[in-house]
């Protein structure tokens, strides 16, 4: 028999609203899961027990808000929880920050009815510095940054659904090492407030999970539109379109191959696959992003510099020193390329419902390296939503995944076509 | 012969440049003219005359880094300054409040080269209750809200260049009331962070400044963009739409009149001029912004009510339970509403470079009245830059303005087209 932590969201909301199942319950679950496992998955920075069950208690007590309602949610510690410490993926220099204020994604899960079980490792600064989190699938390997904690829980099953935040990979990458969903939603669509900024140009929070209906849910419960019900019609058809990317010589031949085999798949499953050949400017895409988060990275370490110079070590310092050497010419340039694509995006799509990409560059790396976003940060510059859907095994028996790439403000529609996918690839 | 501070931002940037003009010298007649007016204009809530010669003189050593070079400035105590306290305009509420970053505007003012000279008045907490600013051009009357402060210092020339923000009419309604040049630019065309939130699906910063080639400079200073440079060709002809907007009507005959009259001088001057009829949907717009900008509002104040609820007023305490009171389906509705109308606002352009509507509702009223932004507020909704104009005046000879909306990311071309039609004005 399944523990109430190895629910799906879906599951769990529908035991939570029948009332099979409580939040103190569910919440008690994943305490336990948690205790068990963190030893060797390293996913939490703060967890307090009891300020959790005082949350699910208080839920089982209140009328439904929701269906969310009494739902443990992981949040990732770079976004800010007024009775949770907020050490933004650095207890060195941020030791004891205890935030006023919610971010809004908090305050919503809240408003939501949802328990906010406690806060998830990142990798440092949201850089490439790994996070102590292992891969539950196999703890010799990174779960991906910087979203580490976020996706290791999720994966491990103390939780059902994480908050994790992407600037330029951060949750397309551990949902691919992990086996789970995950989206990166349109930038913006809910406000990016008491956070730790890493380029404000980016930084969105988005979900991790284990499928797709998942991923609806947590939207829907959020936001409250009906489009993001896990039980909306589906779209009559779903027409992919086949983007390999300018950087598809990077990818080794399983996942290309992967890419490939995934791409037949859908074919036989009754998907519409076609090549889609974007202009030749999208392939400075990827470079033009990676150069306007270091020139907007470093300008955010002022305070750093001044006050807590001595706790920052030498990469951080030659990152920000990198940064500041960034000509405000070349990240004008580079700004005006992402006003300009995002302005034609919708018509290069070419009539497509979505743009499938290759999802990571490999299986998860050791736990020593955080893994490549170079086929993640190009999307970032459009500001549309990016799924990351599990397809396929690496050699290892490792999960690979494939990116699917939606319009602007059409997350719900991108998330009704990959739940499609998803079902096909798993018939 | 003029002093210093009675320079335009173009004047005294020139004479900074040839060395006809220190920074030190500019910032000293800033802060005479600011000692012999403050009192009766009580523009300033935190001036610290060492700090800003201090800057000055700093500047006066250093190689020039741009067109600020040297130039002070004043920033709308909403934003966030390492070096002085930033009390959010409520001084009971956060007291002796010191942050510990810069907002990205007065980041990137420091990164051009300019002078903080100081933080400037708001109306308590960016709503209707006013700020003890007095217009200086009448002093019984309101410099209009909630960039007070700003607005006066500039059209009382403590300075040549003030930052503002906007949420619903915060730079447009005191650049119509103190015979200023303003805009309201795209939506997040800088991050908006360390700054006092009231509604992020709004919130910007902005300029204020005593002509459109002053507001071209600010830009160009900041952003090194080329199309921003006041020198930079005129566009070769200006074809306006006409936009009485929905509530036309509650305009007194005296602004009806002097919008014509506007209307005609701009056809006789050789504009081309022609109405624009949007569709129905756009009349929801305004009162669709006031929604979302109580739920948001509201949602902010979590702090406030948990921890600093002996300060609230009865006033700020109705608002915000009254914001909590707003339904998630009519806020989706409106945020809906925004969505769809700025995918289409281009298209509904019509051709024309920019809309002209009303600026202000009539002449500055007394200051207990913050005036209104009911011809403003829609605008805010499609997230386009908006100026405000000078343009005629009321009955008691106090300024009227026009405001012209531009295209989403175009800023630089509005404000090139802007140029002309003041020419045309004052000729």
């Amino acid at each position: 028999m399944s523990r109430p932590n190895d629910l799906s969201l879906n599951e769990a909301a529908r035991q939570l609203a029948t009332g099979a199942l409580t939040s103190e319950a569910l919440t008690a679950a994943c305490l336990e899961r948690i205790g068990a496992r963190e030893a060797e998955v390293g996913a939490w920075t703060y967890i307090d027990s009891e300020l959790a069950l005082e949350q699910a208690r208080q839920r089982d007590r209140e009328p439904r808000r929701g269906p969310l309602h009494g739902v443990p949610v992981a949040v990732k510690d770079v976004l800010d929880t007024h009775d949770m410490p907020t050490l933004w993926g650095d207890a060195k220099t941020y030791a004891d920050r205890r935030p006023q204020r919610d971010a809004p994604i908090v305050r919503a899960l809240r408003d939501a009815g949802a328990v906010i079980l406690g806060k998830t490792e990142v990798s440092r600064f949201g850089f490439w510095w790994p996070a102590r989190t292992r891969n539950p699938l196999a703890l010799d390997r990174t779960p991906g940054s910087s979203s580490s904690g976020s996706a290791a829980a999720v994966a491990d099953h103390h939780c059902p659904l994480a908050v994790g935040t992407q600037t330029g990979g951060s949750i397309i990458r551990p949902a691919a090492f992990c086996g789970l969903a995950g989206i990166k939603p349109t930038h913006d669509w809910i406000a990016w407030r008491n956070a730790r900024d890493f380029a404000p140009s980016f930084d969105v929070a988005g979900w991790l999970a284990r499928d797709i209906a998942d991923l609806q849910l947590a939207f829907h419960g959020v936001t409250g539109r009906a489009a993001y019900a896990p039980d909306a019609p589906p779209p009559p058809t779903t027409v992919v379109g086949l983007q390999r990317t300018a950087d598809w010589s990077a990818a080794p031949q399983y996942v290309r191959d992967n890419f490939e085999r995934t791409a037949h798949r859908l074919c036989d499953g009754g998907v519409i696959v076609r090549e889609v050949v974007l202009p030749a400017e999208y392939d400075a895409l990827s470079d033009a992003q990676h150069l306007i988060v270091q020139y907007e990275t470093a300008r955010l370490f002022d305070w750093e510099l001044r006050e807590a110079r001595g706790q920052l070590d030498n990469g951080v310092r030659e990152l920000v020193e990198g940064g500041l050497a960034v000509s405000q010419a070349d990240y004008i340039a580079a700004q005006d390329l992402a006003i300009r694509l995002r302005a034609r995006f919708d018509r290069d799509l070419d009539g497509v419902d979505l743009l499938m990409v290759p999802g990571s560059q490999g299986e998860p790396p050791p736990v020593s390296d955080c893994g490549s976003n170079i086929f993640i940060r190009a999307w970032m510059m459009l500001h549309v939503p990016d799924v990351s859907l599990p397809a396929g095994h690496g050699p290892d028996g490792l999960p690979l995944s494939v990116q699917l790439i939606g319009r602007h403000q059409q997350d719900a529609q991108l998330l009704a076509h990959a739940r499609r996918l998803e079902a096909v690839l798993a018939g």
